[in-house]
């Protein structure tokens, strides 16, 4: 058995406009923003707000070709995912899919914060949870993420 | 302005079944299991797995009456509702209504581990948001609800 998950790293939520979400988690609920940026690969700005260990995370597509455009045309605004950051990612992803879970990504890739991967929600409750691999874990090294220090 | 909040509280979760899904929170992905409860008056049991400073709180209806069974019913399995920490619960109350925010509850009432409210997802994003006061604000001694310990 690994270590459990150390902290949910974030919780993200798909909006239509990070200008006006702002509005609402930084003006009025007070979540200090860490920062706002253009993840072009993915088709989406996103903005990043702390609280205590944890995030919440806005996503906003920036073209409607995309599975979180979709999401955003067919469900509206909405909790999106939720992310745990694990020691050992791509040791828990083996674990994860001998025990059956199945899993959107088979192996870590390269996130905005740090080697990530999904899992599928069919396994979790209708819930889609992402993996992080916490800073100066292997995968970081694996994927030349190296230290972002 | 008042304290930003302190920490994401918990997550919840709509389940089926509580024993299923600990197949998944606790055996799975790790996540230890600090308590199950039934919650007659709202007609759900729940159980709280910890994740750092949070929990994941799974919320399985007990019968067929409830919001919480209709959402079950109509959408499945999934997220239903973030919870934030917030020092004065009141005093946010307060100060989101003049802002505009829709509350569910415009005053703190008793939940399950604390005075809590509910912000209506039409004011936040499309997402539920329950505030919970921290222990030993002014609401517990407001609704009777003593220390805890």
């Amino acid at each position: 058995m690994s270590l459990p998950p150390g902290r949910i790293h974030h919780i993200a939520v798909v909006v239509r406009s990070i200008e006006t979400s702002l509005g609402l988690y930084r003006d009025l609920l007070g979540l200090p923003l860490e920062t706002i940026m253009d993840i072009p690969s993915d088709r989406v700005r996103i903005a990043f707000l702390g609280v205590g260990e944890s995030k919440v995370e806005l996503v906003e597509p920036t073209d409607d070709t995309t599975g979180v455009a979709r999401f955003l045309a067919s469900r509206g605004e909405g909790f999106h995912h939720l992310c745990l950051e694990v020691e050992n990612l791509a040791e828990e992803l083996t674990r994860l899919a001998i025990s059956g879970v199945e899993l959107i990504d088979s192996a870590p890739r390269r996130g905005a914060e740090g080697p990530v991967a999904f899992l599928h929600p069919r396994s979790c409750g209708g819930v889609l949870v992402e993996l992080i691999e916490a800073l100066g874990g292997p995968s970081w090294r694996g994927l030349g993420m190296g230290d972002p220090a």
